[in-house]
């Protein structure tokens, strides 16, 4: 690489704004740490006029990012945009075909066509860098291709979705509704303000977990999706029922490796108060590593934003000023193996149920023996009169039970007119 | 580098045969990861004979590591043996001095002579890496050096010394006294048989404090001791004291910058239970950082033991395999800047001061006239009698103040003779 580096910054959204900002202020500070100048020779986003929190420079300004690559020579592309699809796979399929080195924050994209875009980008023997794609700030991606780089990992978990946990911590704290807290989410820019779906739904988490897995394990990403829910089901009363049982609800991301077959889950958890894990709270990530040698491991720091992004990005940066050119995913993507999926039925735990019912005999006895049918034994259970409205909730802590068991077992209960809703399951975490 | 890289591993005490072994089982992961081949060409120790955990190839034993430069092709050596100076320091320079790449978890080498021999690396344009010689299995300087490449990092801190953390957790649990607790760290290899002395009186934990800054801070590694107190003078009762306060002692190791001046100190603290680094218990290191843009990332892992330590020296190994020349300290050594040491009599904080007096009249009266004669203000105050032996314990948390006036104030305990003890300080983190 020449000492000169020329950029190109495509998508001007938050990130993107504040990425450019720090570019530009921290010129030297690169210099210093890479021997390279860099300079910013191309910017696009759709609108030139929108409002920013930085300055752009409108002579570099362009519209259609793929007019860059006929105009401009260009060494390292970043990309912002954010799809999985559409002009954000274009832009960054044309720049690795132009032999330009790409950095991009996007986790649709990388948990989607990661694979071939990896072959690409080694074909071209330039480097994709996709730190930002997973849990923001911490440099969890590196950790594992680098600082734990001779590890047999056996298990990646943690909190991977910060607007998630932000809503848990807060329902808790403010004894505010589901609905409430997701509305000061969006106030306060921690939820997308029109479709805040795919962080709640569990979709955001997912891709992020598909990325760890493919370099945990080194494995191809998977395509599978054994088990996926997020936290819109999670009622007020559940997070203050489980206080009282001394556990706190956390939207977990888990992969692990079980019988030689992949098990990828994104699902809330029940988690002690005292646990680690259960003390992770606001929008805060957390990733926890097992591996041999090196025993648990843990990273924790903020998880989104435009400022734990960009230090992620620049990082990316540096790596590529720096160093040779890397795989992707740590491995050549012809040694990177496709792996089999964990059948989820089998996966098993402790669950949490909680029944709304109406406050008459009989009902309690028919949920127990339900329960007895399939095995699935109690361990505790707590009914609570609500004597106005004639209803009652019970909630059941069992003994550990399958996925399908419980799965079967719950089933009947979408048509008993006595059960006032489908009941809610959220399993303990370990 | 050629395709074969050779090998010679100097050091075969735990650390080093643990390396060796992992070094032979991993060769077929080591070139999936980076296209080389590694080939152990020499192995060396005092003792030839020496019972050990796994086989040595005796045809390439060196009684004298220096002799393995004159017979042998070496591209890259281990140095395990664990010296400041003497034969350590020998090895590394020769080795540079032969341009051979020079790996160590050897932190007294690295505090001590670091600047000297990541100049004389440059210089030879080999890499010198030492991931090791800091927090064990945690790739903390590497997530300095490049994953948090561009931040502003303002503070690092955290529990550096596992013998420690062991010694303060067991003692909480056990009930034990210090001495009963340090035989037990000894028997289960926590701690030296012969001379724990360096991990209990706060030197180990330093010298880790000195590496993080001068990564941390792009300076020169320090040669001041600010301030470096280790927890051979924690007591049972201190750690009973705390627990009724819902305090917990820890040995924290703190850097940061205060006012254009570095201050690094290592000492016991007191911290909320219920604070992260509270719960940071047994052989576990803890690093946290404060960064712009980044904000706070906390690195959990295991901190000491041959197994963390040859997951960091292998990262080092897979770094030089794959990457091209690093500065050791991440930028050029004329770039990095000696720093003045800021004036420990400033440091503020609250204090726990436990005092052992005899039960008389006056003599609390005397504590409290001299702590307000000196302005320290108290915010608490816990007098326990002991009747039987006509004595008391007085324990007293302050306001903050600084050093200078609490050594000022305290030094007047040493020649009363109603003070049975000197007090005991313990500064309380916030």
């Amino acid at each position: 690489m020449n000492k000169i580096v020329n950029i190109a910054v495509v998508g001007l959204g938050q990130v993107g704004i504040y990425l450019l900002n720090e570019l530009n202020t921290k010129k030297k500070d690169i210099e210093l740490k890479t021997g390279k100048k860099i300079n910013i020779v191309a910017v696009s986003a759709r609108n030139v006029n929108k409002k920013r929190r930085f300055k752009i420079n409108k002579r570099i300004f362009y519209k259609d990012p793929l007019k860059i690559f006929k105009e401009k020579h260009v060494d390292i592309l970043f990309e912002n945009i954010g799809l999985s699809d559409g002009i954000s796979k274009k832009v960054v399929e044309t720049a690795l075909k132009n032999k330009i080195h790409v950095i991009t924050p996007n986790k649709a994209l990388i948990s989607k066509h990661g694979d071939y875009l990896a072959k690409l980008a080694e074909d071209k023997e330039v480097n994709l860098e996709f730190e930002a794609s997973v849990a923001g700030g911490i440099p969890i991606l590196r950790t594992i291709k680098e600082g734990l780089a001779t590890n047999k990992i056996t298990k990646v978990y943690g909190i991977l979705n910060g607007t998630s946990n932000y809503i848990l911590s807060e329902m808790r704290d403010s004894k505010d509704s589901f609905a409430n807290v997701l509305k000061k989410a969006q106030k306060l820019g921690y939820a997308e303000p029109g479709n805040p779906k795919l962080d709640l739904n569990g979709f955001d988490a997912f891709a992020k977990v598909r990325i760890l897995s493919a370099l945990a394990f080194n494995t191809k990403i998977s395509k599978h999706k054994c088990l996926m829910e997020g936290i819109e089901k999670i009622e007020l009363k559940d997070i203050e029922i489980a206080n009282q049982l001394n556990l706190r609800i956390k939207l977990l991301g888990i992969s692990e490796i079980i019988n030689n077959q992949l098990f990828e889950t994104v699902h809330p958890c029940l988690v002690s108060k005292n646990s680690y894990i259960g003390n992770v709270t606001g929008v805060m990530n957390a990733v926890i590593l097992e591996g041999k040698p090196v025993g648990e491991s843990i990273l924790q720091g903020e998880g989104a934003g435009p400022g734990p992004t960009s230090s992620s990005l620049l990082s990316d940066l540096i790596s590529i000023l720096n160093g040779s050119i890397k795989k992707p995913f740590g491995i050549s993507s012809n040694k990177r193996k496709s792996i089999k999926c964990y059948d989820v039925d089998h996966y098993k735990n402790s669950l949490y149920l909680r029944f709304e019912v109406k406050d008459k005999p009989g009902v309690l006895s028919k949920i127990t023996n339900r329960l007895a049918k399939y095995k699935i034994s109690v361990k505790r259970l707590i009914q609570t009169p609500d004597k106005k409205n004639n209803k009652a909730t019970v909630v059941i802590i069992t003994h550990k039970t399958n996925e399908l068991n419980s799965k079967n077992c719950l089933s009947i209960f979408r048509k008993d007119k006595n059960i006032l809703k489908y009941p809610t399951l959220i399993r303990i975490y370990n």
